[in-house]
Order: structure tokens, then sequence, then C-alpha cells
């Protein structure tokens, strides 16, 4: 497949890497789409070359959103309203707030999400809300850590959630019982938040290799 | 030992339960302090009586604060400050605020928590946050669901989260190692924020028989 995958952080690295090997043609964008210091790593990868945001969101039939929060909506209004028309954008960004250093708070308050204002600002696009509570290494690689663990997903469009399902069981090595889909795109005001919990157990076990399990009564139905 | 438990509600009535059951010496504090519909279960548990907010505080050299999040304040105020001095103040609430319906959003900022707010209004006492991440039932009964699942906690005090691990331990069943210590009482950031994605999960299972498990690799030192 096509993916355009925005921002070109660790997220965005680990993603694209990931991909690539599974042999999907990438498009990272940055804001430039220009080269620069610490960039190179897109060379290094199989089928991968780097863009802007808009030429990048342009190719994609697929769009990763990996920038860091407080950049997300200034990216997506680059890279073009109209390009991510009925296409699947995988939000795995987190509105975390930095300005007053560690630990983070959130920018968005608890009665809206950053995946609802996305999806508010692109009504077009199919927002799937999944990946963000969690370190990329184990998003892309979730039998490193040992044991039953979960992801999150939230999107009001459910054709698009089964195919990002597809997608992160094919691609990415996840159990299909081990996606959680928590309803409608709303549904990012719990995992979203849920960040701020993530971050303080960072803190104590100062190490990114852990993810959260929800342990279910056997009698529950799933 | 003696403890006072605010609030009427549900948490506050299996805690009740499951302290008496165990031998403790139980005031369980309301508003009116007087026993209205709904408040005669107090009357059948051993060694419990119903009281003000003000007389279940000087009663308790330890005090659980059961109370609704959006009247917690409130109900301190009235328990009065100086009756909280040098005790163990075990805090379960949540800063929920249902005006707008179902689901739940927080009245308070990801740059505060409820707790910060409750030790700032009692600098005197020892709060500890605890409990707030799951039902009452898990609790008291952490056994009743399968599988390793885990408390986070949060306090400025080392002593006073020893002695509330104990009696978690102890009367309550948790594994000592279940129980996550995330560091001062800001930490409660992270299991307040938490709680909107119990709230999701909830919606999901129609069920509260569940609870967070954070899977660690091996090799983290806990």
């Amino acid at each position: 497949m096509k993916i355009g995958i925005l921002g070109t952080g660790q997220v965005a690295q680990g993603i694209a890497a990931k991909l690539s090997e599974r042999g999907h043609q990438i498009k990272v964008g940055s804001r430039t789409g220009e080269h620069t210091k610490g960039k190179e790593w897109v060379e290094n990868l199989e089928n991968a070359s780097l863009a802007s945001y808009e030429k990048a969101t342009r190719f994609g039939e697929m769009i990763f959103n990996c920038v860091a929060g407080v950049g997300v909506l200034d990216a997506l209004k680059l890279a073009g309203k109209d390009n991510f028309e009925n296409k699947i954008l995988v939000d795995v960004s987190n509105p975390l707030d930095f300005s007053k250093g560690m630990p983070p708070s959130l920018f968005v308050g608890s009665d809206d999400s950053l995946a609802e204002q996305i999806q508010r600002a692109l009504p077009s696009a199919k927002v799937v809300k999944v990946l963000n509570t969690l370190n990329v290494e184990l998003m892309v690689n979730p039998s490193s850590l040992p044991g039953e663990h979960n992801l999150f997903m939230a999107g009001d469009n459910e054709d698009a959630k089964k195919e990002v399902c597809r997608l992160l069981t094919k691609d990415f090595g996840w159990p299909d019982k081990a996606i959680l889909d928590l309803g409608d795109i709303s549904a990012a005001r719990g995992t979203e938040a849920a960040v701020l919990l993530w971050v303080r157990l960072w803190t104590k076990f100062q190490n990114h290799k852990f993810n959260f399990h929800i342990v279910v009564d056997p009698k529950t139905k799933r």
C-alpha cells in the first residue's frame, strides 16, 4: 500500500521502518520536505522518500499522523484538507504540553480530544485513533514485551477501524483480540488522558518497555 | 484500628463493610450525620455507626475519603481541617463532572489533581491517593478478578504510603507487588485522568469487573 507518514520524530521513524520492511511504499512528510540533519534515516529505508506534508498526504492511500501534538493542526493545514478526502488517517499523536517542562499536561480539556479536533478539521477523512498509549518500539514489535497487553482504538468509521486492525495484525504483529475498539472518536478522550498515567509509570520504571493490559472477567462479553 | 469513612455511596459502603468484617471500628460520616433513606446499611455492620463528617473524622485514626468528587472539598471543610492533623487520608475520590451527562469529564485540569487540591486544603494531613481506578467490589476483593492486576498509589509521605499498603494487603487482600507507588501526590494527575479511559472501557464491557494491569519487561527494576 502507498502510505504517507506525517512527522519525522521517533514515532514516525519506527513506523516508517516497519511499514517499509513489510513492503509498503512510504512517503515521509516534513514541514519543509527537505533533508535536514537527522533525516538521513529515510534514505536508508526501502521504498521510502522524504517530501512535504502536502506531497506525502497526496501520495498516501492511508496516512499516519506522527506529528508532535502541538504541531498537528498546523501540519494538517499545510498538508491540505482536500488531500485527506475519504482516506484513513491513523492518529498516533498526543496533546502533550511540555511548555512547563516535565511532567507534561494536556493542551486539550477532558471534554474534547486532539483526535476529535483533527476529525472536525478534516470532516472527509476517516480518523482512527490508535497506538498513542505505548512506546513506538512496542507499537511495531508487540511480542517484544512478553504477556498479553492491549491497544485502544477509537473512530467514527467502522470500515476504517477494521482496515487499520488488519494492518496492525498483519504488519505490526498485534493479536486481533489485543485491539480494544472503544467506540466513536470521542473515546480518544480516554486514551489520550491515559498518557498522563503512562508518563508517571515511565517516571517510575525509567524504561518505556511496558504497556497497559486490561484484565477482564472471563464471563464478560468482549 | 479506628477508621473514619467520609461518604455514604457505593464506594463508602463497600469499604466500610470490608473494614468492619476485618475487625476495625468504623464511623461513617455524612453531611447531616443522620440516618436517612438508604443509610440503614451502616447499622447492619459490626462496630460501625453513622455520624457527621466532623465526628467521623475526629473518631478516625485513618480516614477514607469516599465522597463524590464535586462534594469533596466542601465535605472536608465541614469535617474540620484540624481534625485531620497528622492523620492518613486515603483519597479514593475522582474529579468527575457529570453536569453534562455521560460520559463525565474532569473538573480539574491536567496540571492539577483533586488529590493535590485536598493536600493543599489539608496541609497537615498525609494524603494517599489510591483505589480510584477500579470498581469498589474489586477494591476490597481483588482476587475476584482472575489474573494479575494493579493499584496505583501517590502521596508525599512515605510512611503513610507504607501504612496504607499494609492495610491494602492485610485487609483487602492485594498482593504487595500489585501496588505501584508512582511517587508524590502529583502522580494523582495520571491516575485520576486514567478514569476517563476506565469509563470508556466500562461503556464497552457494560460490566465493571475489569482492571488495569501494567505489563512490564521482566528486566525492568520495579
